[in-house]
């Protein structure tokens, strides 16, 4: 059958196992719209704003472990979703963006949505190609695909021209094998066990795949075995955690915190991630967080097999020895009026089983990690690469991902208008999505770091810009606004009532908390 | 007085006539934030995503002539303001941007906020600078305006790294002039006046400031003295019009209305502008715009003194011809449920003397021209660089430069939801902007784009993904989620009292007008 370019791309998506595609479409798209219909396997969403869209596909690549593609509207429509696309990059999910732009005979002519999208794409350091003919699009398609699968994962961008979708010619080309994950020498696995029975502290960091239940009982064998400390990389793309899995601390967002963790240690080992730097300078203060003196040693690489590596250095070091696990244990219902400490204990103490906790509650969530330590095994996708508005949009693409499992979106009131179309897809699409928006009234995390960075100046004009009172903002309207039904809990009783009977009903609610600022 | 590179940088553009910042700052930007209490010229107005803060400082440039200031975190926060402040470069809207980044010594470990910024700003086709040292700032901070306020007008982007911005040794520099329009030699006038006084059919295609009185009376005198058809570009950044003024017609969005408004024209003369292109390529269809053996003459490219030469052409050609005058005259206020039609005659009715009305309504829209052509003079600001998003951010701006003046916007509801967090600021700020939203439930332009491309299904999937009534968007309680007060009309007479209120009291107001889509 003959087709078109945008049908044979569609095809080798569906053909690569790439069925889902987050959309905010525009005229230089519409044969792309028009041909999904000839492919039953391919399900759209759609998406208000791009924000929404590139962070629904970060969310679900997360969680399906394979990637979703987005189709964007030119060089502004990618620049729109750029910031999810960002924290996608730091996420190492895959991801796969068509961007639609203009005729290839049409681009020269300068018309006003002409920009250079290689530019903005290439900034987000992953793969970036663009198709010229359309018997060329399949073949590209594949390669993208396999580009944003490369072990450990990235953003692969295709730019589709318009008459490149449009033309005749298009044929579907067959899945291309991405790279795996490299696989770690024994030798360097036998060169960090030494380091580990040196008699010298040491604390091992790992990161990507390895903060799933595999490498995470690796570590704890470790652990055990050697007295090591441990820690995950400060914001995984997915840590698995809970009751029945080993608890392995994150290190901490503050270099203060990282200071106290890695107090003391001689050797810092990571795994699956890099040495850690402080998330920002502050004047006078150290940005690398190796404690001085200490060594580094890389037991696997950003992309080599860290979880063959843990585990065959557990079987070197630990080999009798059982990961220890977290025990079921929850808080207690809190009562009163809602405050930082307690709104986490109600969501510790009623966490569904099976829980996927989309995590932007920033500075408010603080003390979520401990309340949740022990409640039922439950899935974490942390605020990767620091651009907020990825808590609505990620929990959007997780609930996608997996229908079957609640999805428990922890947002803070700063981050959630960044990208707050995204309440529609979710009532769209019936998820299963429970936000508790944490409106705290300010940037809160800004007083703290305007205090942090040393800013001695704290007049009026600063500090207006750090308050979100003026006037209130009032999210169970807009929620409802965006057709999701919403409610406001003002003490912790109100909380638990509603965050129950939000996680027992279908479709997606909003919780508007209202919770003083930590600090 | 010593001082760092962040107060020096906010001095400089304070002495260089910017004396507003529209900002969602960051961690790497609170060193400036700090230093806005020191300088008490500079006002800060704190938008709730970047998406709000560019495009206001485009509405602000628009009006006010001169740039305001924005202030963006790391590249994330540029992309999400990358999109209105590529309206602003097609706008030719004077903005200077800064952009924080992380500290010099920071840069190199790849901390999670770490990105190629230059690689986006880029992308602009503005001008680029990174501050290095904080002695330099003041000087990079005046080169920085002078650029933005070179003629024609451009994006200016200046990257200020944190160790720069709270550095010592800051020194704030006198202002730079910036470059002035080039004068267009007599000769070319005169050329161009035998092209008018040849006797073939002529259209004068104007664009930039000849799209205000000066220049409009100008072109409208060459039109009744040579019998010239003339129009405005398509998208003029700003346009003035109504009673008192010349009604120059703007050139089609589509193609074929082109093809119409240029049937039989032997000459097109450009000034201040380019030959016309289609917005987008369609199958099939020609590109560029101007009749198949018609010549193109260009009185005044872009950056020249368009004004002047059109004035000086019209002494050539007109020496003794007044401009002809629209008369006052407004529709009559309809009456019955809300029409594409009758929505428009109602603002055309109502509109007040002085209006800004800035204009992205679209499809629905269509009609808004013709309604409102004898209304009161009023400006229009009009969606430049097709990325939409664009009309509540440029109305928020636009009351920040004239405070005196109503404006309203014209909005519709894919649009706005791009961007609606600029309600929080218009409230925050008191600002006059009477909203009215056209509530189609769809993105009616792409359904006629899908069929203009010639996609030919138009399945399920395909329509779904235009669809914006499932569930129905409330944007009543959007706005109040916001902030701002709002209500919804079914008929003429409810949009008009609704209208008419809204104007009559401060600050502002949205109104949702429930009109069905016009194709």
């Amino acid at each position: 059958m003959a087709m078109n370019g945008a049908q044979s791309l569609i095809r080798t998506l569906a053909d690569a196992d790439v069925d889902l595609c987050f959309t905010n479409p525009g005229t230089s798209e519409m044969h792309f719209v028009a041909a999904l219909d000839d492919v039953p396997q391919m399900r759209a969403v759609l998406g208000l704003a791009e924000g929404v869209v590139t962070g629904a596909a970060d969310g679900y690549g997360r969680v399906a472990q394979r990637p979703a593609a987005t189709l964007l509207h030119l060089g502004p429509g990618l620049g729109n979703g750029l910031a999810n696309l960002h924290n996608a990059r730091r996420a190492r999910t895959p991801v796969v963006n068509i961007v639609g732009d203009h005729a290839t005979y049409h681009k020269n002519l300068d018309a006003p949505l002409e920009s250079d999208i290689e530019a903005v794409a290439g900034s987000l350091d992953g793969w970036v190609h663009r198709s010229v003919a359309p018997a060329q699009v399949g073949t590209d398609t594949a390669a993208a695909v396999a580009a944003a699968r490369d072990a450990p994962g990235r953003v692969a961008t295709l730019i589709l021209p318009a008459d490149v979708s449009w033309g005749d010619g298009g044929a579907p080309a067959a899945p291309v094998a991405p790279r795996e994950p490299r696989p770690v020498p024994s030798e360097t696995v036998r060169e960090i066990a030494k380091v580990l029975r040196g008699g010298e502290p040491v604390a091992l960091l790992v990161g990507g795949a390895a903060c799933r239940e595999p490498g995470l009982r690796a570590v704890s064998r470790i652990a055990r075995a050697t007295g090591a400390t441990t820690f995950t990389e400060t914001f995984p793309a997915r840590l698995e955690r809970g009751a029945g899995l080993p608890g392995i601390e994150r290190l901490g967002y503050l270099a203060e915190q990282v200071s106290y963790q890695l107090d003391g240690v001689r050797h810092v080992v990571v795994a699956g991630t890099r040495a850690p730097v402080s998330f920002f300078a502050y004047p006078g203060k150290a940005s690398e967080l190796v404690p001085e003196g200490a060594q580094v040693h890389t037991l696997a690489e950003v992309g080599d097999d860290v979880v063959a590596a843990l585990v065959e250095l557990a079987d070197e070091v630990a080999a009798d020895v059982a990961p220890e696990l977290v025990p079921a244990h929850r808080p207690e219902l809190p009562t009163g009026e809602l405050t930082p400490q307690n709104w986490a204990q109600v969501i510790g103490a009623l966490l569904p089983e099976g829980a996927i906790v989309s995590d932007e509650a920033n500075t408010s969530g603080l003390l979520v990690p401990s309340a949740t330590a022990g409640s039922p095994r439950h899935d974490v996708l942390t605020l990767t690469g620091g651009a907020i508005g990825q808590g609505m949009p990620v929990a959007t693409g997780a609930a996608l991902a997996a229908p079957d499992r609640p999805v428990v979106n922890l947002e803070s009131d700063g981050s959630a208008l960044y990208t707050i179309p995204a309440l529609w897809t979710q009532a769209r699409e019936g998820l299963n999505v429970t936000t508790v928006l944490l409106n705290n009234r300010a940037y809160a995390i800004l007083r703290m770091e305007l205090q942090r960075v040393g800013a001695e100046s704290s007049g009026p004009k600063a500090g207006g810009l750090l308050d979100l009172s003026t006037p209130d903002l009032d999210f169970v309207r807009m929620a409802e606004g965006f057709g999701v039904p919403a409610t406001r809990a003002r003490t912790a009783e109100q909380l638990a009532e509603q965050f129950r009977r939000a996680l027992a009903e279908p479709g997606p609610h909003l919780i508007e908390a209202m919770v003083p600022p930590l600090l």
